[in-house]
């Protein structure tokens, strides 16, 4: 593919987006003025990209066409001078399954029909893909070739496997020394140039962000690149012509709270175009080990007042202390009624293979933590017996076996027989069915 | 749902199947007089499910929309009197990724145009799970409520996956006891039943067949039953109805044969419904430690006369000394032109960078070994630079991390380095972009 020369400037190139606003203090900025985060507020101050209905397009796709989400140009902020996304980044992202369960073993859960929104199914296997595709795009569109994020799960995955697919680019993981040897072998299998970082997770975040200013890379990192958002608010459009009823509440893991927010924000923005009528309400659900937006939640908090807090679940895709996306998180869930609610380490394990058993979607923990917050939301009256709801997996299971093996309590439990029918008439009589 | 009393015979319920055929002395059998192998030829003499084409029915499937093969009735052995597996089968099983690769990083591969099926994307990650699906809905209409096999990889997660989603159906996996912990566990986050048995693959594979005769239960086990066959030929409707042109060549990894003889006999029904012209070249891989195959279709060897050899390789999902489905893998290649070549362990190590480098597909090593047939097979002439050629991946890369690792080396060749601009700036000028 060609692209052209980047003569003109981003708001003439897309013109469909007024401008990125501070989610704290309202203020637009052009997309020629800002990149990552309110000048003004900091950090704590994420930007949306804010679309201009009013912008008139040649062509327009139906939106019962659900895979075509890559190619709304109402809908998302592409720039009308590149091939779309559907074109640029090769791998199928997004398109993933919608389940509907009325009918499982389990006999609670049969009086308790549910839906679950498979995002282990995408090309690296989490929702994360789904960001990295929308980030990696515009890195095409304003001409940056090296794109870099500080991340030892699913998202440095994301941007490993979605720009190893592209030719144009090149993507630098910036990962703390301490991360599982596992996940950054995967990052090497893919092709990434790894930073191991001899420091902590912020240290990372802070060095890749210095780095990404001095080499002119473009930072994906979580929390501060407002296009993540609008790669990851097509979940809501998925959603939204899924073909099933639209659901009256998504239970959404959350750690940074990129993800609830990306999926309010997608949802606001269908309704801002006046593609739906209401908007589910989003129920966040964090471990109990790492839980400072419940507590902000719960003590109404303002984004910038929150402080860390210790972080430790196993649920390690969620383990956040003082979450990035806290604002644009606090948003979702307050302005669609919902609520953000804990789960123990013990719940989220017990979930894996209670949703395997129910549906055979395995999950990660963090994913399976959603479909455990459902569960606490019942008991707790968060969520009522009559709501529709949609589970939102956002990780494969196989991407954290060791967490699986604990979820069946080891290995350990199974005593090997001889192979003869007298001991196989022994074992069998002891199957609970 | 409710299933129909089973009154009439499968010879009745299934009409648009004229019998099951052996492979090796051509006898046909009713559905109702055969169920796994040949009764005269033994385990060596596998069935084929033969399709009557001119059996009319009321409603038909176009061919064009691909996820429908499931619905059809004239391709998919499916009894009239129970609902599709579309509905019996909750999950996506199949409709997987389609890639077509002219850019990549990868000089050599940019003047190598190729695709890639990503099989990885089914339900518990694998192409098995096309068989599984198929053998299930299959159990249903035989009216077993229990599926059996013998299996420690991909087949068994694959029943156990399919299983967890089908209320009616509980899966028994019989398993070595020397099995991976990670993958027994996975079985049972599934929820199936797992026998663990204290003696090798072949013996809990015989215990496997007779505690199904005894108890009633249907054997899914690999090589024996017809019907995996009709499940996993849904990938040539995949492959003829991608939009795509059609390949010149398919590229399989082969260990018991299954997936090439089943790929075949998808092109071979397609081609007597008059649906497609012609059956690509099918070319098989396996790995040099396991080559049993590879010795036969070198010295022309009838499946009949082969005796087992030694397996050992680091793809585990292809490795078998005397493969079960070996007639039916003889006869894909046979009847198509193919081959069937090796390819050694440190050539599929290779192709797993290789391959997610080049496209973003992180396939385990039985996958990566089709890629790195590809290679050897135009280098040795099987393949010609000018054939379009498909690749199947049959299985994700997250099922096999260790393997992972040891591809790109480990992480060891990684040096910790401090968070300081000074030391960043030293790494990054170490980087081969």
């Amino acid at each position: 593919m060609d692209y052209p020369e980047l003569k003109t400037s981003l708001t003439e190139r897309i013109p469909q987006v007024e401008g990125l606003r501070c989610v704290l203090c309202g203020v637009l900025y052009s997309l020629d003025e800002a990149k990552y985060v309110c000048p003004s507020c900091g950090p704590v101050g994420t930007l949306d990209v804010v679309l201009n209905p009013n912008v008139l397009w040649p062509t327009r796709v139906d939106p019962m066409r659900r895979a075509l989400v890559w190619e709304e140009e109402r809908f998302m902020p592409i720039a009308r001078d590149l091939p779309k996304p559907n074109e640029t980044i090769a791998l199928r992202v997004g398109d993933t399954p919608y389940y509907h369960w009325s009918e499982t073993k389990n006999p609670f859960l049969r009086s308790h029909p549910f839906a679950v929104k498979d995002d282990s199914k995408n090309p690296t296997a989490s929702f994360k893909d789904r960001a990295s595709a929308m980030v990696v795009h515009h890195a095409l569109t304003i001409g940056a070739s090296v794109v870099a994020t500080a991340s030892t799960g699913n998202a440095a995955a994301a941007l490993a496997g979605i720009s190893a697919a592209m030719p144009q680019i090149q993507a630098v993981i910036f990962v703390p020394a301490t991360a599982p040897q596992a996940k950054i072998a995967q990052l090497l299998v893919y092709g990434a140039k790894v930073i191991l970082v001899d420091g902590t997770y912020d240290e990372a975040f802070d060095i890749c962000w210095e780095a990404c200013e001095e080499f002119g890379w473009y930072n994906r990192s979580t929390g501060i690149n407002p296009f993540t958002s609008e790669g990851k608010k097509t979940i809501a459009w998925e959603i939204s012509f899924s073909g099933y009823e639209m659901p009256d509440v998504v239970c959404v893991p959350v750690g940074d709270g990129s993800i609830i927010g990306s999926t309010y924000k997608g949802f606001a923005d269908l309704k801002k175009l006046g593609w739906i009528d209401q908007i589910p309400r989003l129920i966040g659900v964090q471990a109990s080990g790492s839980s400072a937006l419940v507590h902000a939640w719960e003590n109404n908090l303002d984004p910038r007042e929150m402080q860390p807090r210790p972080a430790q679940t196993i649920a390690d895709s969620i383990s956040a202390s003082l979450p990035r996306d806290r604002a644009k998180a606090l948003r979702a869930v307050r302005e669609t009624n919902g609520a953000i609610i804990r789960v123990t380490d013990s719940e989220i394990l017990d979930a894996i293979p209670a949703l395997a058993q129910a549906t055979g979607v395995f999950a990660e923990p963090a994913g399976a933590s959603a479909f455990a917050g459902w569960l606490v939301g019942l008991e707790k009256g968060y969520i009522h017996e009559k709501e529709r709801v949609l589970i939102l997996n956002t990780g494969s299971g196989l991407k954290d076996i060791n967490s699986a093996m604990k979820s069946v309590h080891g290995v350990g439990v199974l005593r090997p027989v001889k192979p003869e029918m007298d001991e196989i008439r022994k074992a069998v009589a002891k199957f609970e069915w």
